[in-house]
């Protein structure tokens, strides 16, 4: 691969260059640094927007609908969907791809699918630089979908502009079973599936649970309404989301059935005001300005530890002192000290 | 902290010691290291068992009924409860910890909980010293418990040596929502809450995606019965988990009731069944074996780690170059390339 052809293709807005290149980085090939230096000019056009939530919230449908219709606003949109790799759970992700070919042969829309087994640097980290690449290549919104709720999806959510957690009604413990950080790391929420019974009782949940955590800056909101009452016109203020006085995002709450395409607008125009807030109140510049911290630091410590395993040859020396370790003659806190100073050793020659 | 000290109170039995130990380890406090390494020796007597599954399965309370029988049995039990930190879910764990505080003042029991935030070299890590710890103070069983499902989960049942996943019927989506690996790196599955209706189903399910994963070992397994029909007495070595002809261990389908005990005489015989197996086997050594190679790899790599990160003052340096980086002067890659350079200079001085 020479990384400055594939990178003139990529400004070009070939596919295939698109394409070639994000498997490079994802696999980490030689030379996947370079054209990650050679990219990092040109970011900061795209919108990035993640979008997770538990399995069978719908993401997948919302995502496509989200899809149709920046592309019938005529912008380019790139889709990383997060998989696990179970051959298990297959069945289920290959329905979400086959609804998603409404989409596929659009030559405006690029979809990725990344397995979320675990590499060097961690799935976060991919996520983020097949982003600068779609970034890179001119698309206007980068949509990453995850699968489950867990760290990974608040990782996920550190690399987006703007986060939708989507939830469900009759999702069994409701948002009490969330684990931490995952409400907090969302800015707009929709509750999908919204003509099920019981997603007043979950908009409320949330509201509710907002308000707790942040001490009851909700009390200026207006009482919540069901689902038929947030479609009438002059309820779309609300679904939009409450802004406080001073100035913070008080988060969105979007009643959507992803299936009918229903409170997609709602949900679109929640993004765009969303966006908005980020870039007038001067969040989108702190945002993206902690991103390319945590983004670097990810870099040196990918580098430095990968310098430091071949450097080392720590795994040879692991293996040659697994049977003392083993049966105890030898911790492993004894083979570190030794790998740590080889490693001193050898950088000294 | 003297570490000779606190490790002879250690191996004397002393509670106070081991709770201050586990604090220094947590926190990697000064002396950690070779707090680790002095105990290292001591280690193997521990059984160690993991419990995870989805939130709401009733995993603290199968924990607890564990615990209580182990007691009777005179045998001294260390639980490690993980948990989400979010103070929003601190209302639904601190019930579960009310609940265990009928075993947590006996003198044999030991309980600690510990945070899933984020630290340098994992949770993973930190479980497993915590571990050893608790191994080498003397306690026969280690009992670690994993909210919710995911790669979290995955890691912990790698420490375990018999790792239990606990499910209930009507969950939903049912089996087909676990991510990848979980469900392989399970050795007994308990269908807890089994009085409800859906238990048989779930059990089938359990039962033929096993199969299906094993080219259907599962051939040989007589037909699977009723919650009722697996309580009479024969249906107990069903339950506890049929062999292949060929040694494999063919994974143990137990229904529980924990909140009534009911079906805890079978997942302890499970227990002790997969124990000899894995003994008989050879396979308790090669998964210890693994388990050390994977330790000292971690411990490696945290040391080395944090080797670089103090040495390479790569924090100060990425801070000096934030704005660059920003404005897109230099890419994270760039400062990669001169925290990697200054690495190796600074380590020839």
């Amino acid at each position: 691969m020479d990384p400055d052809l594939l990178l003139a293709d990529l400004a070009a807005g070939k596919t295939a260059a698109l394409a070639r290149a994000i498997s490079v980085v994802e696999n980490g090939r030689p030379g996947f640094e370079r054209l990650l230096a050679g990219v990092h000019r040109s970011l900061g056009h795209a919108r990035r927007i993640g979008i997770t939530g538990p399995p069978g919230a719908g993401k997948s449908t919302l995502v496509e609908r989200l899809v149709l219709a920046y592309r019938a606003a005529g912008l380019r949109v790139g889709v990383i969907a997060i998989d696990p790799t179970s051959p298990f759970t297959g069945g289920a992700l290959l329905g979400d791809r086959i609804r998603m070919e409404s989409v596929a042969l659009d030559e405006g829309v690029y979809i990725r699918s990344m397995a979320s087994r675990g590499s060097l640097g961690g799935l976060a980290t991919s996520t983020r630089e097949v982003s600068d690449l779609l970034d890179a290549a001119g698309f206007d919104r980068i949509v990453v979908e995850t699968v489950g709720v867990g760290q990974a999806e608040v990782d996920v959510s550190r690399m987006a502009d703007t986060t939708v957690l989507v939830l469900v009604p009759e999702s069994g413990d409701g948002i009490q079973t969330l684990k931490s950080g995952v409400m907090e790391a969302a800015d707009i929420f929709a509750v999908n599936k919204a003509d099920r019974p019981g997603a007043d009782t979950l908009r409320h949940e949330i509201e509710v649970t907002l308000g707790i955590r942040r001490g009851n800056a909700y009390r200026n909101v207006p009482a919540h309404h069901g689902y038929r009452a947030s479609r009438r016109a002059g309820a779309r203020e609300e679904a939009e989301g409450a802004r406080g006085a001073d100035g913070r995002w008080e988060h969105a709450v979007v009643l959507t059935v992803a299936a009918r395409g229903e409170g997609n607008d709602e949900l679109m125009a929640a993004l765009d005001r969303h966006h908005e807030w980020l870039a007038r109140s001067g969040t989108l510049e702190q945002r993206r300005r902690r991103r390319m911290l945590e983004r670097t630091r990810e870099v040196v410590d990918r580098a430095a530890r990968r310098w430091m395993w071949d450097e080392s040859h720590a795994d040879r020396l692991i293996a040659a002192r697994l049977d003392e370790v083993v049966d105890g003659r030898l911790s492993p806190y004894d083979v570190a000290t030794e790998v740590l100073d080889g490693l001193k050793q050898g950088a000294r020659l």
